[in-house]
């Protein structure tokens, strides 16, 4: 039985500076991305707030995806908007401007319809705003929470509040040591543990993912692309295909270690083509026929011919 | 049957500016971390040359391990010495000198009784060497070969030459974007294979490592640890540990793909211990039954219980 998936987070445009061009008005944000790669699995309930000049089109889009947009606040004003420089490689990149326009205000508010969801993805925003958002909800199955360098040093004590109501830390590998001043990333994650999460989903970007929990570390590689074209909101895309792959099981990581491991190969995958496109575009276009193929490579990717023989 | 692998490359002494203090004298070179590593496995072969200040206990050492030492050219003056320091979170490391010493002279000579070793191991030396050790010794089942930056950029045509003859070559993922000019790694991989090398080891450090080869990709994630000190030598651990691991079950790539795939494992294993210590001294006392012990850790890291599911 699907169940939903309550996501809430940002939704943006983005202006891109790509080693290969410049690209405005893309769509962007943390919950976009998200929504749009868990609705290939499960139905979504989406919270954020767009602004006068958000295109109808894009939320019709949305919902004729599957993605509930009754909670989708529309604010007068501008949307929020991210400008980033990559690097050349785009292995990196850097903020050349923020205008948080309506977002600046967001306060996120769950419609009634939504407060029995009993998956939830708190998007990266102020963990003041993720525990207003637990504080509405009747008590998830599962939530999974994001977060970033800016609320690890200035909003400590906030994070950590959260931290101890959250089942699962979405976060990349330099914000994992940042969290904890451990530069080793298994300890950083015990570190994490202890603070809260039983789990904890480390991003690694091109090096793939790896989730710490009660029944040890488990490790997924990002699928080696022969095109990478914009990282932007991988790593939203993971936790909202994560999230997707668990609902539309009814599945979650606390009755099943094994549908956690799974979802998060199935997740990696999804979030493999997003990289492919500009924006979300690869990920609005993606077939299930596509990413079963690229889920066959995977585990090709990753067998070694059942347990390893005795040590010679 | 167990068979021989022969490993022909650098001895050294190595002076590490390490962040947590500075060791002199510390045992390197990379045939000397592949020695060590592929005789936990197997019988091997060792041809590299020592100064007269290589103290013969380290030799001693050596054979009590089963590495056959009649290769190693004893020569005036001192052993080839690297003085390197590492960056503070041991991710990168600068060369502060190299002396030659008496490897400025080495023109490997591979004594009678190696000439049909199985298994062989070119190290990072002059393409010209790895070329002239070819010449002298029968064709052996499986060649590894390893090359750097600086044979690259100086003896491209040479190390071209090489590539035609190698079936293997381990290659870390900066040396694999230079060769080729190729930004993503799957296609710098297709453009070495290209050049002859039936398969390629891509070695991305604590990223862990990629083969590809006509079954397409295998990828083998890093065993995460919680202490790394020094990663000297990482790469050429697992080159050796790979081949012994093949020698002493009598497989190759050619014949098996599975044995190269669960040699890969065993090997990125082996590795993942030689940098919990400095130098190769935890290699020197790792136990049959630790690794074993890392083995099954390794196994549970990467598994996701069986055959994905049909997609929600």
């Amino acid at each position: 039985m699907k169940e939903h998936v309550l996501i809430v987070g940002s939704m943006a445009f983005d202006d891109l500076e790509m080693p290969y061009g410049t690209f405005n008005d893309v769509l962007g944000g943390a919950a976009t991305y998200a929504a749009i790669s868990a609705s290939m699995f499960s139905p979504v309930r989406l919270v954020g707030v767009v602004g006068s000049d958000f295109p109808p089109a894009v939320l019709q889009q949305m919902q004729e995806r599957g993605i509930d947009i009754s909670g989708v606040e529309h604010a007068q004003g501008k949307t929020f908007r991210w400008h980033g420089r990559y690097a050349a490689d785009l292995s990196s990149r850097e903020t050349i401007h923020t205008a948080l326009n309506v977002f600046a205000d967001f306060h996120p508010k769950i419609p009634d319809s939504y407060r029995t969801s009993p998956y939830l993805l708190l998007g990266n925003i102020h963990p003041a705003l993720q525990l207003d958002v637990l504080a509405q909800v009747e008590r998830p199955r599962l939530v999974v929470a994001d977060t970033m360098n800016l609320w690890i040093h200035t909003e400590r004590k906030t994070l950590e509040k959260l931290l101890r109501q959250v089942d699962v830390v979405s976060i990349n590998d330099e914000e994992a040591k940042d969290l904890t001043g451990e530069g080793m990333l298994r300890k950083a994650a015990d570190a994490i543990r202890a603070m809260g999460p039983k789990s904890v989903i480390i991003k690694k970007g091109e090096h793939g993912a790896a989730l710490f929990d009660d029944d040890g570390i488990f490790f997924v590689p990002a699928y080696p692309l022969e095109v990478l074209r914009d990282p932007t909101g991988a790593g939203d895309s993971f936790a909202g295909a994560l999230l997707g792959v668990l609902a539309a099981q009814g599945r979650s990581d606390r009755s099943d270690r094994v549908a956690m491991r799974q979802a998060m190969v199935i997740a990696s995958t999804v979030a493999s083509f997003g990289v492919e496109g500009l924006g979300p575009d690869r990920l609005l276009s993606l077939e299930k026929s596509s990413l079963a193929e690229r889920l066959r490579a995977f585990e090709a990717m990753v067998s070694y011919g059942g347990p390893l023989p005795a040590l010679p």
